[in-house]
C-alpha cells in the first residue's frame, strides 16, 4: 500500500471557557504498517457531542481526560481498508472510537476503540451516530430506565432538536406520553412538532420558558429530560409534579463556563414534590443496546420514527464545527464528515 | 370551669431573612366553652422544627402557608383537660397540631390537628417529638425507603446532633453501615460518636468538611442524608460513589436567605456517578409510622438506641428559642415547654 497521510486534531491545551483554535494542534503523520491482529480504519463520519467538552478538562469523571497532545477522543464510523485480523474484512463498515483523525490504526479488538460492524443496508450510516448510536441509547435508556414514563404523563425535554432530544421525545410519544420540547428558534421548534410529532415546543430564544410550560403543560411536568442545565433546569423545577423524575443527561449551557457551574437554585422543589433527580451515563447500558436498536429500528421501519442529522464536511473545520454545539447552531445530530463512503 | 387565658403566638408579618420579634404577635384570648364532639387540650410541649420557617412564607409548598394573624402552626403534646367527645377522656395525653399556644380547642377528630394518644408509660413524652415523632419518622423512612442502605455502605448525615440526624445515624448503624456525622462544635460531635455510636463526626465549625470526608469516608459516600443544603451539600457531592443516594430532607442553611437559595453547583456529580437526589416529606409515610415506632421502640428497649432533647421553658421565649435552630444553638431535638405534665 502506498503511504497514507493521516490528518489529526490533537489537544494542545486545556480550554478555559470556549475551546479556541489555539487549544488544538492540527497534525499530520504517516499511517504505519500493521501487524498481526491489526486493522486500518478510514474514518468517514465523526460524531461531535457535548460530552467532548468534558473530556478536555482535567480531573476525575466517568472517563479519563484526553491527554495533552493526544488525538482528540471521538466516536466515528469508518471503512476497514486494511486488515490482518479475522474479526474485520477490508470493506467492512465499523463504528467505534476513531478519534478526530482520518485513519485509525491498531488491534481489531482494541477495548478502548470498541469497534463493531454497522451495515449501510440496514440504515444510512449517519443514523448509527444518532438514534441507533450513543445519543439514541442515551435517550432510550435515560427516558425509560431512569424516567419510567407512564402513558398520559407529561414529558419535557430540552435540546429537543438535538440528537438526544429528538429520540427522547419520539420514544416518549410511542409510550403514550404528552411531549413538550424546549429548543432555540422557530425552525427547530417547527421541526420537532411537525416532523417528529411532539405535542408542543417552547422556543427559549423568543419567549419565556416559564410561560411556555404553563401553557403547554397544564397538568405539570412528570418527567424532565435535561440536556442543558442552567436557567432552564431551574425554571422546569418550578413546574414539576409530585414524584416527578428529572433525568440529568447533560448541561451544555454550563460546559464552557469560566465561573462555577450554576447549581439549580430551585432544587428544594425535589423535597416539596418528593421528586427525584438522577444522572445517566450511557455506557452502563452497553449490554442492553440491542433492545433499544430493535425497538427503535422497528418504529423506523414502520415510519413512526425519524431523525435528522446536520453533517458538516472537512476535518479542517473541526474546531469551528464543534463550537456549533455550544452556540446552538447545529440542527439535528452534529456530524463531521472527513471521508467518502 | 373557670375562665382560662390562652397565650398564643400569631404570625404578624412574613419574615424577610431571620424571623424577627416584630414578625410575631403575642396575644391572649379566653378559652371558649366546648360543644358536643369537642375537646380542650392544654399544651405541654411544642416541637420547634426547621420546617416551620417554610410555613411562614407565601407560595405553594407541600402544605399551605400559615396565614397572617393565624396562630403559628406547630406540633405539640398536651393533656386533655375537657372533653365532650368519646374519642378522648380528660387526663389523656395527645400529640397533634396544637400550634404555638397554651390551649387548643376544637373537634376531637379535627383532621388538621390530627390528635392521637401518647402514653408517658411507654416513653417520656418528649421522645414522642423526637425518634417516636415526626423527626424520627422522617429519618427512618427517608433513610430506609429513599436511601435503601446496604450493610457495609457509608452513610453521611448533616445536622447529625439534631432531631433527624440522631435517628438517621443510629438507624444506619443498626443496618450495618459506616456512619459519619457532620455537626457544629466539639460537644455535638463527641455526643454522636461517644453516646450514639457514630463511627466519626466532622465538626464543620473547626475544620474543612472536605478533609473530614477524605479522612473518615475512605471508601466514598454511598448515602448522604442532607438536612442543611448550601456549601456542605456541595462538598459532599464531590465525594459520592457510583449509584449514590442523596436524600433531600431540608436545607436549614438556606431557609433565612434574603438572596436566592444556593443551588448545588456540583450537581453534575449526579451524572458522572449515576447518582440520585430525592426529596422526602414524612406525611407520605403516615400509614407506616407504626412500623418505625415498633422497630425503634424495640431498639430503645434493648438499650441500643437513644435520643437527646433540648427543652426550653416558657411560651414567651418562643421567638428567641425558634432562632436557636437557625443559629445551630440547640443540642438535640428542640422543644418548647409551655405547661407541666
Amino acid at each position: 500500500m502506498s503511504t497514507l497521510s493521516n490528518q489529526q486534531y490533537r489537544l494542545a491545551a486545556r480550554p478555559v471557557g470556549n475551546p479556541k483554535h489555539s487549544d488544538w494542534n492540527f497534525t499530520t503523520e504517516e499511517v504505519r504498517d500493521i501487524t498481526d491482529g491489526e486493522i486500518i480504519v478510514q474514518t468517514i463520519y465523526i460524531s461531535l457531542d457535548p460530552a467532548m467538552r468534558g473530556w478536555m478538562n482535567e480531573g476525575k469523571s466517568y472517563i479519563r481526560p484526553v491527554a495533552i497532545n493526544e488525538v482528540m477522543r471521538a466516536g466515528g464510523i469508518g471503512k476497514v481498508i486494511a486488515s490482518k485480523s479475522p474479526k474485520f474484512a477490508v470493506g467492512d463498515y465499523v463504528s467505534g472510537g476513531t478519534g478526530v483523525q482520518q485513519y485509525w490504526v491498531g488491534a481489531a479488538d482494541d477495548k478502548t476503540a470498541g469497534f463493531y460492524k454497522v451495515s449501510p443496508k440496514l440504515a444510512p450510516l449517519p443514523k448509527f451516530m444518532n438514534a441507533l448510536g450513543m445519543p439514541g441509547m442515551t435517550a432510550y435508556f435515560g427516558l425509560l430506565d431512569v424516567g419510567q414514563p407512564k402513558a398520559g404523563e407529561t414529558v419535557v425535554v430540552s435540546g429537543a432538536a438535538g440528537a438526544v432530544g429528538q429520540t427522547v421525545g419520539q420514544v416518549a410519544k410511542q409510550k403514550g406520553c404528552r411531549v413538550v420540547g424546549i429548543a432555540g428558534g422557530k425552525d427547530k421548534c417547527d421541526f420537532v412538532v411537525k416532523e417528529l410529532g411532539f405535542d408542543a415546543c417552547i422556543d427559549y430564544k423568543s419567549g419565556s420558558v416559564k410561560d411556555g410550560l404553563k401553557e403547554h403543560c397544564p397538568n405539570g411536568v412528570d418527567i424532565y429530560f435535561d440536556n442543558v442545565g442552567g436557567d432552564i433546569l431551574d425554571t422546569v423545577l418550578t413546574r414539576i409534579n409530585l414524584k416527578a423524575r428529572i433525568i440529568i443527561c447533560g448541561a451544555i449551557s454550563q460546559y464552557n463556563n469560566t465561573t462555577p457551574v450554576k447549581g439549580p437554585a430551585n432544587y428544594l422543589s425535589l423535597l416539596v414534590n418528593r421528586a427525584r433527580m438522577e444522572g445517566i451515563v450511557v455506557f452502563d447500558y452497553a449490554a442492553r443496546y440491542g433492545e433499544a436498536v430493535a425497538e427503535m429500528g422497528k418504529w423506523m421501519a414502520e415510519g413512526k420514527f425519524q431523525t435528522r442529522e446536520d453533517i458538516v464536511k472537512g476535518i479542517e473545520t473541526f474546531p469551528d464545527t464543534l463550537m456549533m454545539l455550544f452556540e446552538g447552531k447545529n440542527f439535528g445530530k452534529l456530524i463531521l464528515q472527513v471521508g467518502e463512503e
